[in-house]
Order: C-alpha cells, then structure tokens, then sequence
C-alpha cells in the first residue's frame, strides 16, 4: 500500500437520546453509511453514546464511564474491521476508581486500537461542569498514522487552543478531528449566537491555516437540557476553507475528500513551520507573563 | 487618569510613492486626520516611509534604513506630541553597520517613545526577500501600556504565528497592532486571491479569539512591481469579530471605536487562559516532534 494522498473522511452528526444503546447504534449505523459512500476514516462525536451528561454534577453519572477496553470501544473496532475503514471514536473512560478521562481513541481499518488521547484542556463553564468529571489528559498532543493519513485526535474544549493544534501538528498530525459537544444556550440572541459559532470555527480554520493540516469538527446536534447544539460539523482544507459544513439542526453524515498533498504544498507556498521564533518561545509555558 | 475603557483607534491605510519624504508627509496627514477624528491611538503600515522595497536583493537599499531614534521617529515623536495620540510606527531600522531590524515603536501621547518590537519572524519568499535585509529581532515579544490601553506590537509575518499572538498577550496586551504589507501577486485567479485574502484575516481573527483581545492589521494598498498590495486593514474584537474594514484599493484612514472592557467579559465568559496545560507546552520551542 502506498502513502495515500487521496482520503475520505466521514464524520457522523448525530441527536441523542437517554438510551446509550440507542445512541450507539445510531453511530455504528453512521459510520456504515459513511463507510459505504467510499470513507477511510470516520469520526464520531463527542461522547456520542449518551447525552451530554455535564450538563450539571452528579456522582451517579459516573457509571456512564467504561473501561477501554470495554464494549463500546469494542464495537467501534469490529466496526471498523467489518468495513475496513480507520476510526476516530469518543469515549467517556473509566480508568479507575475516581480517575476517568474524556477520550478519543484511533482504530486503523482492520480494528486494531493504534492510538489513544486523553482531553487535556477540560472546561468548566455554566452547563458545562466537566472539570468535575474529567481528570485532565496526561498522554499530551499526539499524531497517529492510520491508512488513511496521519491523524491528530483532540477533543472539543482543545479546539480554542493554538498550542494544542501546534504541538499535534509537529508531531506529524496532517489531519486533526474534535469530536465537540457545544451549542447555544440560554436566550442570548441571533447576534451573539452567530458570533459564538462563527468564533467557534474561525479558531479551528485558523488551526488548519498556521500548520498547514486538516481540520475535522464534529458537534452533535438537537435540544438536550438548557444546551441546542448548533451541528455544523465541518472538514476545512490547509488553507482554511470549508470544504463542506453539516446543518445546524439535522443529523448527517458528512463525506468529504481530502487531497493530503495539499499539506505539503501549502506548506511550500506558506512555509510558517520553518520561521518559528523557537528561541523565543519558552515563556508559552507560563500561565502569564507578568 | 483613569484607565482607558473606550478607546478610539486610528489606521493608516496609504499607497506609496518612490519618494521617501512625501511618504512619511503622506502618513503624518493621516496621523493628524485620524487625531481630528478622535483617535487616541494611531498606527501606521508596514515600513510606509518606502515603497515595499524587498522583492529585490540590492545592498544599495539598506540606505533606506535609519537609526532610531532618527529622523522619521522624531517626526513620529512630534506628531504624536502635537496631536495628543499614541502612535505605533513601522520603520526599517538602521542598528548599525550590517544590522538592520524592521522595528515597530510605541509612542505614548506626549511623544515619549516607551517601547520597541524589531519583528521576530521574517520571511523570505518570491517577491519577499525579507531575509536579506532585516536580521531576526532580538528584543522577543512585549507589550507597552499607553494612555489608549495596553498595546502589543507585531509586524506582518508574525500575523501568522499564534506563539506571537499568545506571548504577546500573556505580556499584558489588550490590543495587538500588525504593520503590514501584504498584497496578490502573479495572475493566480479570483479563488485563489480570495482564498489568500481569507486566511490572512481568520488567522488574525483567531488571535483575537483565543487570546480575548483586539487585533488591528494595517495594511497599503496599490501595485508596487508585481505585488498588488490588498489593503483591507481592519479592526477585530476578542470575539473574532470584524468592526471596520478599510477599501482593498484606495488609501483610507480608518477610526474605530474598542472598548477595552470587553477584553475582561470575554475572558470571563471563555476562560481559555485559565486552562492552558502549560505542563504539556514545553515541545513547542521544537522544531518539529519527530
């Protein structure tokens, strides 16, 4: 098999329901379809197997966690096996008793788990308590080769951070997918609704534009609690172009063809990757400079 | 004085001339047009005094270069003085024989010069020969507190580079201001000038986002040689947020309105400074991660 150039993303949009079972075969049934309109790779949502549960602290909400390995991580990879494509699947991970993760693991196309990251930025906003769920990743900003290109899995929350999407990408990432969970809430209005998607995928085409990769996002869609999470779910190409965008209210299985080789050649026309002020970057591991 | 909460930016947008003097006569009249229009702050385009003189290689042009303090930052000086306005000034900076730096000043509204940024990242491309004239600053990234906020300097190139963007900001920025100079070149086709044109802006909108400051980019306009210089400067709010957009053709000195509370409602709102794994940043002064 040669480097492929080439590939075919899938991403699967879906609502959810209270039934993880439910939810979990509405995803297996997605990457299906993604599968059977030609995708190598398919990337899942965040935490598609339930509803996102962090809408407020409850210790019960635990159990929802499994281990990884575990069923669903299971069925993720004999999905993948079945149909031969690469997987990006998240996962609410039990680890241990008290340490659980929000985790996004990568399945080459014949099921075998290749890679694993961990959330490492963790928010803790209104609606969205996930500080007191998710112990903050310790596998750092990874990039895994699958048959379908080389893939940086990062999750929801990391999205607003250049660091992240940096460190992935220097580590071979040509292509990196959030799997998110964000929506509007409360009544803030069409105007700041706008602008809070619009900043939302500015930062991430910005991603795709410094580094010069793909971006993948992937949201969920439907009205859960006080959240309505705006879908939109979109692959951006190295020079920040939306190749193809989901709709804000629908499930829907995006398929979208990426040339990797554009990686390179847009590398060569905007070489930002070779100026960086390496000498003088120390200070970014300084909560601030003052 | 109480500390700046609304403060009133102006940018000069101007076309260059070969001579030298009605250049900087050129950008002092829009200094003083943007201070009659209430400009507390007025910045200029990248090195204004000369036409974009870097899409040769000739040694004779470093007589461009002037030391600093020197005539056109005197000039600078008196005009922001004279005006009452702080002034960010673009300048090719003679540090000594065979040391040149494109250097940005800060002028506080008397005139004193409180701060200097000699930019970090300096690219070298076809018809941007930027390595042959100016030697990598030295002085790494800063921000200066003025009388119309607190104000981070950069210069075109950087605009690309979130390491600057964040560095700049964890000094204390509220305002990050980009001299430029950056135009179409060759005959590549509407999609592709768009495309460029695009970029360009989400990446500085994105700097605004993820950091939760403003971004002014000043920009020329006209065809010099074979650039066609795409003008554009603009104004961003920390939520990415296009305020004012300066013609893509014609000369314009754009006055717009920032009021500096919404650095700390944004933040407050979407708190990324306050989640930075910055125990795991520490590769980002590699090279790559391979």
């Amino acid at each position: 098999m040669g480097y492929p150039c080439r590939v075919r993303i899938g991403l699967v949009q879906t609502a959810c329901v209270d039934d993880p079972a439910a939810n979990l075969a509405r995803t297996l049934a997605g990457i299906e379809e993604a599968a059977a309109r030609g995708a190598d790779l398919v990337c899942t949502q965040e935490l598609f197997r339930t509803r996102y549960f962090c809408q407020r602290e409850d210790p019960a909400l635990f159990d929802l966690a499994e281990p990884v390995p575990g069923p669903t991580s299971e069925a993720l990879a004999k999905a993948a096996s079945a149909l031969g494509v690469a997987v990006v699947g998240s996962l609410f991970e039990r680890r241990s008793a008290g340490v659980y993760h929000n985790t996004a693991i990568v399945l080459d196309g014949d099921g075998e788990q290749i890679g694993m990251y961990r959330k490492m930025h963790i928010p803790d906003d209104p609606l969205y308590y996930e500080k007191f769920y998710f112990t903050p990743g310790d596998l750092g900003f990874r990039a895994f080769p699958t048959r379908a290109g080389c893939v940086g899995p990062l999750v929801c929350w990391d999205q607003w951070y250049p660091e992240a999407a940096r460190l992935t990408a220097l580590a071979g990432a040509e292509l990196l997918v959030y799997p998110t969970a964000i929506g509007w809430q409360h009544d803030e209005g069409a105007e700041v609704d706008a602008a809070q998607h619009d900043a939302w995928e500015t930062v991430q085409r910005s991603h795709a534009i410094a580094n010069g990769v793909f971006v993948a996002a992937v949201n969920r869609v439907g009205q859960e609690g006080e959240i309505r999470f705006w879908g939109q779910s979109f692959v951006a190409d190295p020079f920040g172009r939306v190749l193809a965008r989901a709709s804000a209210e629908d499930e829907e299985i995006l398929v979208v063809d990426c040339d990797l080789d554009l990686v390179e050649r847009t590398r060569r026309d905007w070489p930002f990757l070779r100026d960086r002020r390496i000498d003088a970057f120390g200070d970014l591991t300084k909560r601030l400079r003052d």
